[in-house]
């Protein structure tokens, strides 16, 4: 299945999100100084905050945060689906991997994907969407799964 | 177990990670407006950026967005314990689940236990650490598993 841009559209309830529907969330790099400011409020760890101290650290270089690389995924898939969702609430992420260090100046590029669609009670579905980021080879950088409630038209 | 200060010491390798150590992180309040403000930047969805809408949406007001809330939890967990130990690098979260709306101005307190140690290959084990953040009556708002290679000893 070939993903779809996601431009603005009507709201999309349970019955619009069949497993396979695919997103396309939109791109975007870090720069080194984005990178570190992040990481200095919420992941001051120094293979995040100091190019020096990470060149002789376990990366070898400069790298994002994890809750980086996840907050950008998160504001793709915020703008591009989950605003357009029927959304009751959030349940979780079943799985998160960071899968390659992110560098500065890498163009990261999202996809949300529907990987499950269960009814729950009347009304409303459990949808899992599985996000993914790649590199500019199309290298896969992160994976997850969140879950969210969905209200249902029937 | 009862969970010990997370005092500065030395640096921490796989043998001394037993499985059921536990650590006290910290405790963090969230108010409105850096409530808005993360979600402003990160995950612009209308419950976690405007206390109108909020009150009329899905959490009956303003909540924090998860990618805000795990960034909370990163930041006590890197401060207190990442910080300290010989890592090699994080993999990923195997689980991370928000089990209440995060409102503003509630005191949430953060304890991380070592749940699995197993070494990998030699001069490396992978260590799974749940994170827990806990509201003013001790109910836990979110619980996560994060998986990180780190440095042994041996």
């Amino acid at each position: 299945v070939s993903a779809e841009p996601a431009d603005a559209g009507e709201l999309l309830y349970a019955e619009d999100l069949p497993v396979g529907r695919r997103f396309e969330v939109g791109s975007r790099t870090l720069s080194a100084e984005e990178i570190k400011a992040f990481a200095r409020e919420w992941d001051p760890l120094p293979f995040h905050v100091d190019e020096e101290a990470a060149a002789a650290g376990p990366f070898g270089g400069l790298a994002a945060s994890g809750a980086h690389i996840l907050a950008v995924y998160v504001r793709m898939t915020s703008d591009a689906l989950v605003s357009r969702l029927a959304i009751l609430g959030g349940r979780g992420v079943s799985e998160l991997k960071f899968l390659q260090p992110v560098r500065p100046d890498v163009a990261l590029t999202g996809t949300s994907t529907i990987s499950r669609n269960e009814s729950t009670r009347p009304g409303s579905a459990l949808i899992h969407i599985r996000g993914e980021l790649v590199d500019e080879g199309g290298e896969p950088v992160m994976l997850m799964t969140g879950e969210m409630l969905v209200r249902s038209r029937g």
